[in-house]
């Protein structure tokens, strides 16, 4: 019985060390040195190698190192063989440090001082109350509810959306693509922390900022391909959106010469609003070995109709 | 019995509205129309007249509408006329959106991520964990107290220090003299949030810099005059610090060509942190005009030994 972890290969020395101070009887093998096939039971992986239970026919567990399975091609494992989010702390706390720190950049105008500061002007613009500061996250999973309980503190105006009904305290809550429009159109600064699946690619488009109130502005936090990046200069263009800040683009990296690299109202930054932090992630795999074994479900155990 | 407003004739008008609405017997006067000055009892002021009591003979308080009256002659105010700093829930609400997002900023390397924009370079930093970044703020009055609460739900390395003994829950709290260099030395992100006073005048200089660990930065939103400005520029060339936030400068505006505007690890915001917003803040001054005529203390009032 082994482990194989397959994804960044840095990070998986520090995998190692934990497991094997923390699980010292289970051994772990980092791609693509994975010993015995026949002995792999858990994958642990940012991107499956294609057909993995032919390869390691014991299969039992793939677990995700990221907070999506997007990435995933999961007709390529089969269905007995559960699929695993990454749902561990340091993810969340990276995100909710930097969706709050990137709403308060576009609350407090720090675009346009940033401009000012170019140009060597010293003019105080006008200041929003944060409780007329409309924020509103699209997606409200793990990640979005933590992001909204934070921002909330702030006295922000929250709402958010998500495809099934939630209820998160201070928050007004909107569910079902009938409410998006009314979500959309109370909202000055757009969060998108959906799951990326043939139902949100390309959501973030001409049609949905079109929807928003003139001047409003994005947090791209989701994954490249929920965004038209075209629709997006365009909206920048016209003044239909103010500014973006996007973590996430398609394709990564972006490719240098493109355009949104130097757009004065687009932020880029490369993918690093959260990242699985190896010290907690651990922690949560081995409690979902717990779980697995004790026949419990795991914790961000994927649901294959929805695929997430 | 009048008062008498003096500071930006444009947030006066808002003054006068609410004063008109909410204490009506009051007649309120917008500087320099000040009617009869032996019927101005009340003066609120960025700036004093110069030997006020002269003007205004039968002048009972003096209201700051900023959070400090560093910018008074509080020479020209005779002692039996007291002086009011400005504590209102407006000011202390745009304190803490700055500066926590001031060291989202420094914590999340976006001035490095920035630079790597700039260059259209997508690489990805080392994440330090909250944990592990430790927050210093001189100044524990009523903003460094509300930032430090807002901050240590990051799960930041809190502490805090100030002339004399506070007590801040999660927080570790300095005090005195004596304790400012252990207090520097444990801090990667320094804030000022200090009165201006004789003993904190020009207090960030090379020496203060040169007990920071290597590498550390600063956000000041304290008073430009506690910043010599030529250190500052010495330490971030000599790479002794690392990145600096300022939102105040000395002089204001800070004039086109010095070269803080165009330093690359320099964020400069034109004293915009936080401003006393005129709703909260009318409500304020009338609890403490109530207060004053039933002979209790008021909220804010200074100690003209201590400057603050």
């Amino acid at each position: 019985m082994a482990l194989l972890y397959k994804a960044d290969p840095a990070r998986g020395l520090q995998w190692a060390r934990l497991f094997a101070e923390k699980a010292p009887d289970l051994p772990f093998h980092i791609w693509p040195d994975h010993g015995d096939p026949a002995a792999i039971r858990y994958l642990v992986a940012w991107q499956p190698p294609e057909d993995p239970t032919r390869t390691f026919p014991n299969l039992e567990v793939v677990f995700s190192v990221g907070a999506g399975v997007d990435q995933f091609d999961l007709s390529g494992v089969p269905e007995h063989v559960p699929v695993v989010r990454m749902i561990e702390p340091g993810l969340v706390e990276g995100m909710v440090e930097y969706v709050t720190q990137a709403a308060l950049t576009l609350h407090r105008d720090l675009f346009d001082y940033g401009l000012q500061q170019q140009q060597q002007v010293w003019r105080e613009l006008p200041l929003t109350p944060a409780a007329q500061r409309r924020i509103g996250v699209l997606g409200l999973g793990v990640l979005g509810t933590a992001v909204l309980e934070r921002l909330r503190l702030f006295g922000f105006a929250c709402a958010g959306w998500s495809r099934s009904p939630r209820e998160i305290e201070g928050v007004d809550c909107y569910a079902g693509e009938a409410s998006l429009d009314a979500f959309l159109a109370r909202t000055d600064i757009l969060v998108c922390l959906l799951p990326l699946t043939p139902a949100t690619r390309g959501l973030l488009d001409a049609r949905l900022f079109a929807k928003l109130p003139r001047g409003a502005s994005l947090i791209q936090t989701g994954r490249g391909a929920h965004l038209n990046q075209q629709d997006l200069l365009a909206a920048l263009e016209s003044g239909q959106l103010q500014n973006a800040i996007l973590d996430v683009t398609d394709p990564e990296p972006l490719p240098a010469g493109h355009p949104l690299w130097t757009h004065p109202r687009v932020r880029i930054t490369p993918h690093i609003a959260s990242a699985t932090r190896p010290e907690t992630a651990v922690e949560v795999v081995l409690d979902n070995l717990r779980r697995h074994r004790e026949g419990l479900p795991m914790l961000g155990q994927v649901d294959r109709t929805r695929g997430y």
